[in-house]
Order: structure tokens, then sequence, then C-alpha cells
């Protein structure tokens, strides 16, 4: 496959609508992040992406992942080992981690963008050290200094890789229910045991270390998830002995071929707590967050991929005649990109791909302020948007970057179905991303049933303000379509107030048309800013004339095309959960 | 894989709904097909189907076909070849087949449940006979009495499986481009030479003869669509010598990995003229359009299959505690099924399915009667019907048999991700059938461009009378959605009067969504009908309480949580085709 990484879109979203250039190096700690270093960085992880991430997309798909049961060991497809050697001596790993251990301590802004980056270009590869990149933050967060000193180093430089492991047999989005137990031990340390599964990079060839963070449970703990505590399981103790924290076999999937998904076995293996005996959940949910985030910008990435590759198609392929007329007589046919139909799949995919990354790094700058802003007052306002807008982020995006590949090679039309082309590829990949770092489902249940009514309500209504405010603005194009989907969220919200506070049942009735509907209210919100740029710059003279127009034509797209749905999801929570509660078991 | 037909649903369709029981044995050449004969029929498909084609589905899937390119043969995946002769033995491909070469004579109704579950059973298996009766039908209508006696019997009795050989390496869509030359012969046959791609059952170890139908240009045919002429291309001539008509290889694809995809080389093969010289798509469309009908129940086969699976996935996965309070508290967790947000995803199939089973049924039903009534008036009623349905029972059927495959895929988690559950496969196998047969996006211009304004709009005419005529029904419920949906259709209609005819890009700029919204209101109009037999069912005290309940329920939620998709289709429609064209081809 090849990829060309979008870097004027991605630019004019940072600079030119979001002003990164300028947010970023104002707060304390990212001085360093400049125009120029950014600019440089985006440059060097497209040439990487283009050139070494991309080319093994498809062969990692056909060769996949080999476990061998003899030695317990997987092999990871061929090229992959050096493509992350290269990866983590360029140090893409070590970007957003803190300085005092060996990372970069770059904005984790630049991470989302490397991020989309890698992910267009290789799903698979890209999850090995998006998963460093959790384990990273959790024992930052919570791990002791000496854990830190141990282990920070080696996986910020990206020698060793590290894993999350939560998911059990009979266990995933009810974590309560795990049985991996953690036997406290003479020497501080814990005798881990249990199988996990779904482990993401349990086992590989990539590097010479794998540090698991796992959740187990303590002899004396409480039942649930009030239970769990983390622990950190290395594969090689620093003596260089092995652990006894074993690869059991791999999954078989659908997509994500080139990632080793695995069952780990851990035999009385050593392990350290990170932070508080029972609170676990809590440090896991450091990785989860940023997680979550993470898998958006894959849903993204995906869709990116998709979408330059079915555009290239819909230039070259020719087939009928435009509806209006021979557009190139002398040739036997017309591209197909003549076809309303067709453009209609182009620009479903081109519009919420916009829309969406100025949405997903807006999030992310958010994180870098709630994370280094000076004043407490702006680290809650922008902690406030990330916890509302990261399972909207990750649902919207990765839902959209599923319909966004099947569009692509839906308009590729039995071309697409095909193994010739990345497309079917992109598809099964995207699939997955819908479902790991908590189902769809469950981030709108995240949304409805925690976030809205956080700290009294006070991120929604803060989001709703920003939204307002650019409202004020007589220069923005699209105020009446963004004011028209404003209302019906805040009609779906009031909806939710009166109905979903005394009823759960309500609020789970309409948790996902309700995420939906406020990610669509986001985009407009975004496609409104990104055109009022676009406005102002041709109104300058700017001599990219294409570059601004198409934004204006793709905002208008999103409001005539895509906004409108807005209406039937407002119906769809407004009817309530009378039609899905009523069928008994035995009726279904 | 596991499969159960549902019987009991089918039954309600075909005989409480449509009441087939009594209109098909009165039409004429159809006396035989009484209740008890159908019901044995249904008993009988149900066995093969479930014991015999389902429990070759999945290991279909990792085997696959292989490709010889020594001897140009392939071989099919383990037992199919028992399979399909069972199949055959069993008179499955004689079912609808004129009785006068040794078919049975028996409704194309029947045939349509068939292809429902043998295609919930096994895609890949079922698309060889399913070729196999395009042919026929192609050859039945246009082909002269001599290649009828010499070709008719053996693929009627399924010794011989026949192809439809149309696509180019560069066309598919648009036949006029097409490049295979047909040289005429001193003894009446043709030289066919030529490569064809994509044809299924192109080549095979199922049966002892392939009949190959091939479009091909004369060397006097005009240009474009109408120099088209119909070839049948044996793949051994009668004196048993080979025909060279080669397999070239095999496509590699995405799903249905069972099914042999050919590239197809005729080097000067003999073939014999169907029909009149250059009218060959005049009678390639009269396979088409059954095999459009056909596919659309292949959609519908995989939803009931992926819906079967995730609901006994969603009965006895445990996980959380029901929103409303625990519901078996001795239990470490409630089952699934207790969610709002997984019973949504159930629904979204239930009521999609059972909804586009009557859909489909009743256009099958009018496809009998448009060939077999007594009256003119009568079949020229149900052929405009057909007209107008069979774009719409593709398209819809084929969209959502990919969406409800998702849906399973999505409440199952990661599971539904593995290969460890046939779910995946589903929606592997269910997406080719968007594409194949014309794409949804031509099925929708064939809609709005041909099917509405045929006969000065009759067929569209008469699809409102028969909905208006049920509204009049005081008894039936769910009226006013009914009445609200047929609305916005008609306001759809009225904006493709006044702008789709003289602007046809506005027309084509319409074209998916006004189909998605036809498609809804017909089903609007089924669960209606369906609702209305189960009120007086439970009324007139049934003891079948559940059954009538559920279809109750059932359509409630259809109303509640899909129905309110028309509006937004209606204004996506309206907006016309402005945002979709305004993009210059730089600008992309």
């Amino acid at each position: 496959m090849t990829y060309q990484a979008p870097l004027r879109d991605m630019q004019f979203v940072l600079y030119e609508v979001l002003h990164g250039d300028q947010v970023l190096p104002a707060l304390p700690g990212f001085e360093d992040a400049t125009r120029e270093i950014m600019d440089a960085m985006l440059t060097e992880g497209a040439k990487l992406a283009e050139n070494v991430i991309a080319p093994l997309n498809t062969s990692g798909d056909r060769e996949g992942c080999l476990y061998d049961p003899e030695t317990k060991s997987v092999t990871t497809p061929s090229g992959f080992k050096e493509a992350y050697k290269q990866f983590a001596e360029n140090g893409w790993t070590a970007l957003a981690s803190p300085v005092e251990y060996g990372g970069q301590g770059l904005p984790h802004t630049l991470n989302t963008l490397a991020e989309e980056m890698v992910c267009s270009a290789n799903l698979s590869l890209g999850m090995y050290p998006g998963l460093t990149h959790g384990a990273i933050n959790a024992l930052t967060s919570y791990g002791s200094d000496e854990l830190k000193n141990r282990f920070l180093p080696k996986l910020i430089s990206g020698e060793w890789t590290g894993t999350m492991c939560l998911t059990e047999p009979h266990c995933g989005t009810d974590l309560g229910l795990i049985r991996t137990k953690a036997e406290p031990q003479a020497d501080g340390s814990y005798a881990i045991s249990g199988t996990k599964i779904w482990i993401t990079g349990g086992e590989h060839d990539l590097a010479d270390n794998i540090v698991h963070l796992v959740l187990a449970k303590l002899p004396d703990a409480p039942g649930g998830s009030k239970g769990i505590s983390l622990f950190l399981v290395p594969k090689f103790l620093e003596d260089g002995s092995r652990n006894p924290a074993f690869c059991g076999g791999l999954e078989h999937k659908m997509g994500i071929k080139g990632s080793a998904t695995c069952v780990m076995n851990f035999e009385d293996a050593k392990g350290w707590l990170i932070g508080e005996p029972h609170k676990g959940l809590q440090a896991m949910f450091v990785m989860m967050n940023s997680a979550r985030l993470m898998v958006g910008l894959q849903g993204l990435g995906i869709a990116e991929a998709a979408y330059q590759t079915s555009l290239g198609f819909a230039k070259e392929r020719r087939q009928s005649r435009s509806l209006a007329g021979p557009q190139e007589p002398d040739q036997a046919a017309d591209c197909i990109i003549v076809h309303p139909d067709v453009r209609r799949m182009l620009l479903r995919q081109k519009a919420t791909i916009e829309g969406g990354r100025a949405l997903a790094y807006f999030t992310s700058m958010q994180l870098d302020i709630a994370h280094n802003a000076e004043s407490a007052e702006q680290r809650e306002h922008a902690d406030d948007m990330v916890q509302l807008l990261t399972p909207v982020v990750k649902a919207f995006l990765t839902d959209e970057g599923f319909f966004c590949a099947n569009d692509g090679l839906q308009l590729m039309g039995g071309n697409g179905f095909t193994q010739d082309w990345p497309v079917e590829q992109f598809v099964r990949d995207a699939r997955i991303t819908r479902i790991y770092e908590g189902t769809n489902g469950i981030q709108a249940l995240d949304l409805v049933g925690r976030k809205l009514g956080m700290a009294g309500g006070r991120p929604l209504k803060r989001f709703f303000a920003m939204l307002e405010e650019h409202c004020k603005d007589e220069n923005a194009p699209h105020v009446g379509e963004l004011k028209a989907a404003m209302a019906k969220l805040q009609k779906a919200t009031l909806w939710l107030m009166q109905n979903g506070m005394t009823d759960r049942e309500q609020a789970g009735s309409a948790a996902t048309p309700y995420l939906r509907l406020m990610a669509l209210t986001a985009l407009a919100y975004f496609w409104s800013r990104m055109a009022r740029v676009a406005r102002e710059q041709l109104d300058n003279g700017s001599s990219e004339t294409d570059f601004y127009q198409a934004k204006l034509h793709s905002a208008a797209f999103f409001m005539a095309k895509i906004l409108p749905q807005t209406s039937s999801l407002l119906t769809e929570i407004e009817a309530g959960k009378d039609s899905l509660m009523a069928m008994t078991l035995e009726q279904f």
C-alpha cells in the first residue's frame, strides 16, 4: 500500500485552527515545542510512516504472527523488528515521556499526530509502541520511585515494551470478576498467578524485555472492582532469569494479524505492586484514558488511509459517463469521480476525517493543558473537556474509521473486496477499534453515566459555553446549522436529566445515539471554525485557493449531508427504553 | 457454526401475512404448491441446511479453494462436493425449473425460502447452484429449443452448473466497454476469445460440466452496450472434448473464500448464440433481475445467522449487573441481554430481518404472479411491484445483512472479532453482497433512473395505493407512523420529479438515500401488516402468546428506533447535489 501523510491538513488543524504553535510552547515544560520543532517532527514522522512502516502493512497481514509452543515464543512478521527498532531509535517512543527518565518531554499532542500517521500506515505495528505508552503513563503516575528508576528508562527508550493485562476468559467489561491472584512474598514482591487473554504484545521478538502491567487480587481483597490491584511483572528479571509469565497461544482474528494478541499464563510470576493495594483500577484508568484517545486516532488513521486509496481509485477508474454528459469524450468512459454517488462516499470520508481530526487534536491539546497549564483553573477547564470528549473521540472516530473504510471499499466495487487492494484489510483492521479499550457501547455509558453528571454537569456546561461563544462570531459560516444541532443536543440532555437520573435503563437506552449526537454537534462546531479560517484566508488573498475552497466545500457537505442525522438521533433518544426492554427472554 | 432454520418465522410470513398457501396454488401451473407440499419442502430444506451445509461453513472459509496452474483446475473445500451432490439429488436445483426439462415447476417463492436457508448456512456453497439458477432462467427465456434440449436438463438436474461471464478487467458496471469477441464459424457456432474476471464457479470440482453464459461482441457489433451478444460456452463439448475455456487463476478475497471466483480465459472457445445478435444485455438482465432478488436473500440469510449466534451469546455471557439492579443475584453477574444497549443491537437485527423477510417473500410472490397469473392485468400489476422492489430488496437487504452481522459482532465484543466464533466470517462474507450483481449505488440509480419513471410512474403509484389501502384498516397498528413515512417518501418523490428529471445529477445525488427511504417505508408497511396479524391472533386467544407478543414488540421497536431515520434521509435528499458536485478534482 502507499500512504502519504496529510501534512498540510494536519498543520491546518494544529496551527491555523487550534493555534498549537502558540498554545503549546506557552505551557510550562513545553517551551521547546515551537512550530519549527513540531514541523521537523512531523516531516520525520511522515517519512518513517510512508517509507518504513506502510510498506510492511500488507505483508504483515498476510504473514501474521507465529507462535512456537515449544519455546512459547512469538515471531512477528518480517521487517517488523527492524522497523520497530528504527521507530525507537528515532525517538518516537520517548517523545512525550518525562525528561528525567530519558524522555523528550514534548506535548502529548505530538504523540497524537504521530499515532495518526503510524496507524494510517500500519495499525498492527503501531500497537506495540502504543501499549508501551500506556504502561509508561501508569508507571509515571502511580509507580514508586524505585520502580520508575528500574523500568521507565528502557520503556521510554523503546528497548523494552509494555502491556496491559486486564481481560480474563470470563471477564472483559466487568473487571470485578477477575480471578488472577497475587500472593505477597517475603522480599516485598508478589507471586502472580492466573490467565489473561487478549494481551496485545504479550509476547514478541521486537524488544529485549516485556513489562506486563497486570490486574490481580490480593488475598485480603474485597469483592468486586474495589478489590483489584495493579502489578508490574517483567518477562525477564534483572538477574536475567526468565519470569514465568508465558504466552500460551495467539488469538486468531479477523484483522490486525501482525499484532500478537496473546493468551498469557502467569505461573507464580514475580511482580511488584504499582500504587496502593486494591486501587489498581484507578491506575489502570490512567492507562485506559490516554489509550482511549489513541484508539480514536487509530480509527482516524485508518479512515485517512482508506480515503487516500479510494480517492486514487476514483480518479483513475473509468466506467460509464457522467450523468451530465461525457466529461472526457476522447476517452472510452469518464472517471468514476464524476458520479454524485461516488462523491457521496468520498466526501463522507473526507468531511468526517477532517472534522474528526480537529476534534481529536483539540482533545489532545486539552490533555496537555490539563497536565501542564500554570493555573489550576485552566487545568480544570481543560480536564473537563478531556473527560467529556475522550469517550466521544474513542467511539465516534472508531465507528467512523470502520464506516469510512467501508465507503472506500464500496466505491471500489469488486476491486475493493480483493486482496489486490489494501482496503479490505483496513475494514478488517478497523473492526477491532470499536471494541477494544472498552466497547463503544461502554464509551457511551461512560459519557451519559459518568461524564455528564461530573461536578454537577460542569464539563458539559463548559462545552456548550465554548460552542455558544463561537456562535457569536459574525464571520463564522454555518452558525445556523450549528445552533440547530446544539438545540437538539440540549433537548436530548434535558430528556436524559428528566428520565435517565431516576431510571438508569433510560440512560442506557439513550447512550449510543446521545454520544453520536454529541460527536456530530462537536464536528459541526469544528467545521464552522475551519470554514471560518478558510474564508478568512481566501478573503485575504491566500494563494492556496484550492486548499481553502476544499475546506469550504467539505464544511458545506458536512452540514447538508451528515449533520441531518441529528434529527433521527434525537427522536431515537426521546423514544426511550420501552421498545428495548419490553421483549422477554423467551420472546427473543 | 450452528444454524437453526427459523421455520416458524418463515411460515408466519409465507402463510399468515402473505397467504401464500392460498395465492400460490391458485396460480395456473402451481396447483401442486399446497401448504402440505411447501411445509414438507421447508422441513427438508431446513434439515439439509442445518445438518449438511452449515457444518461446512467455517471449514470452507479456512480451507478456501485451491487452483492448480498445471491442470488449470480448481478444488473446492472438503465436503463441498458431497454436499452439493446431496443438494442436487434432493431436487433443490430443479425446484422452480420447467417441468418439460425435468424441473419440478414449483413457485419461485420456494426457491427464495430455500435460498435464505442455504445462505444462512453457507453463502459460499450456496453460490454455485445460485448461479446455475440464473443460467437456467436466461436459457429458458431466450435460448433456442435446440440449445434448451441440449443444456437445460443437466443444468436443472444439477449434474452441470452454470456461470455468468460479464465483467472484464477494465469494465464491471459499464458493460458497453467489453472486449471479448465472438467470430462466426461455418457450422453456425462462434469462436469466443477474451478474458473475464470475477466469474463465480468458473471452474470447480462439484459437477461434470460447466456451462458459461458469456457476453461478447460480434465483428459487426455497434459500439457501446447495444453491441453485446450472449453466448453459451460449455467447458466440455458433447463429444467429450475440452473446450478452451480455462480458469487462469482465483481471486484472493476478503470473504466467500469457499466460492471459486475465477479469471476465465476463452481461447477461441466454441459457443452458441443465445437470443438475437446484439441483444445479449436483454437476456443478461433476465438473469440479473432474478439474481438481484437472490442476492438480497443472501443478505437476509447472513443477518439471520449473525442474529442467532449473537442472541445465543447474549443469553449466555455474564458480565456486570443490570442497570435496574441484579437480575440473578445468586450468579456472579447478569447475562448481557439485560442491557438496553445490547438489546438495541439485537432488536435492530431482529426487526430488520423479520421486516426484510416479509419484503423479500412478498417480492418473490409477485414474481410468481407476474409469470403465472391468468389475467394480463394481474401479471402487469405484479410485474410492476417486482420491477420497483427488486433494487430495493437487493440493496437494502445486503446493506442490512452487513450492518446486522456487524451488530452481532459488536455485541460479542472481542469474542466476535476472533475466529472462534462464526460472526467475523459473516461480516466478511456479507461484504461482497453489497457489491456484486450491480453495486448498491447502481441499484439506487436503477430505482430512481428507470423504475420510478416506468410506464408513467405506474409501479410507484401502485405501491403507494397498496400502502394506502392498508392504512384504511382500522385494526392495523402503527398506521400513524406508516403514514408519516409515506408522506416523506412522497415528498422525496416530488423533489425528484421537480429536480431529477431535468438534471440527472440531482437524481444521482438523491438515489442512495431515496432507496433507503423507500425500503424503510416498505418495512413500516410490512411491520404494520405483521402486527395486525399478531394482534388478531392474540385477541383470538392463540396459544402462541410469546411468538405473537414478540411480533408486536418488534414492530414497536422498528417504529420507535429505526423508522425515524426517514427524517434525516428526506433532509439529505432535499439538500440536493450542490455540496456533492462543488468540489473540483484538484480540490479533492
